[in-house]
């Protein structure tokens, strides 16, 4: 039986990774057999990508540019790693997928969920997430606590704007579809995991 | 006044280097500023993107990365290079453009015309250049002459059939596009250079 692939999104500071290690303990008391993946990056190809767009360039980087790169990593991980795990029947949980392209290009770079979503079926046809988990947080808050943990990237370089922008529009595209659910990541890091789990229950019926 | 945008195009070993050296001289001898660009390439983060794309890999590249690669590539050229030379009244002489993609990814690779189309207008918009000069070879003698010059890429050890519907997609776009002149690039280099020069006056009223 094919397995399922959970995405979980965020602004830096969110608390993706401790979500993802509960998802994992989760599943894994279950029997699922998991893989996980990080995006952008998982193949070698990919991580070597991954370093050229956080890295800080003397040129202008343009944002069609970052969205490719981000978009090239994606295929070489979905094509070698996502899809042929799945088809084993191993569940994939991933951190960061298509809909952080969406929030960060689509809306952080202003060049709209339209173009990002041609992009996406120009690339990667109809393949998407079966749940996609979004840990909504305040721009401010996340930014303190990224800025806490140590020296930014490139992107993480940016300004708060660019990051309320990113959570606007992650919050939009949200309340558009199904397979999206919004967990509130204000709250104490107890209460955000019994949400995830009660999500992914409900969702996949498990 | 805006400088022109010419490239060069053709399958390796058609005499794309010794051509752009004649239009060169051609243009400088007539006291317009010159530019030279090559593809993929031209800019820190595009020439680094250069080596990712030709390196040979352990793992697949699927034909869409290696796509999205060369789009990031452009992108940065254009942006940050031949965009700000046209407007400072340069003219820019490019060794492969936008009609490598089409040719190589669409017809080699077989993604097909569609896509590769909609891939450009999503990232460049309406930029073109204001003339193109295919050098058609046929395949073998091409590829005969690429491999008496040295080592090949990780493209460039592609069979013979790829490169014969990379060519057959060189021309038959060519044939759509009036911005596209076909030179005969199988015969003796003084007639190549003739029709090269002759198609620059027709072409660009110079």
């Amino acid at each position: 039986m094919q397995g399922k692939f959970i995405v979980v999104e965020g602004l830096e500071g969110a608390g993706k990774s401790s979500a993802i290690a509960t998802i994992l303990s989760h599943l894994q008391a279950k029997g699922i057999p998991l893989e996980t993946v990080r995006e952008p990056g998982g193949t070698p190809l990919a991580e070597a990508l991954r370093e050229l767009v956080k890295r800080s360039w003397e040129e202008y980087i343009s944002p069609s540019t970052e969205l490719l790169l981000m978009y090239a990593s994606r295929v070489q991980l979905v094509e070698n790693v996502i899809m042929p795990a799945l088809k084993n029947g191993k569940w994939v949980i991933g951190d960061r997928h298509d809909l952080s392209s969406r929030a960060y290009q689509g809306g952080g770079r202003e060049l709209g969920d339209e173009r990002l979503q041609a992009l996406k079926s120009l690339t990667l046809g109809n393949f998407a997430p079966d749940l996609t988990l979004l840990l909504d947080v305040d721009a401010e808050t996340g930014l303190q606590r990224a800025q806490e943990r140590g020296e930014l990237d490139r992107i993480e370089q940016e300004s708060l704007a660019f990051f309320e922008r990113t959570r606007r529009h992650y919050l939009a595209i949200a309340a558009r579809e199904p397979n999206i659910v919004v967990i509130d990541a204000n709250q104490p890091m107890p209460a955000v995991h019994k949400d995830i789990l009660r999500a992914i229950e409900e969702q996949l019926f498990i």
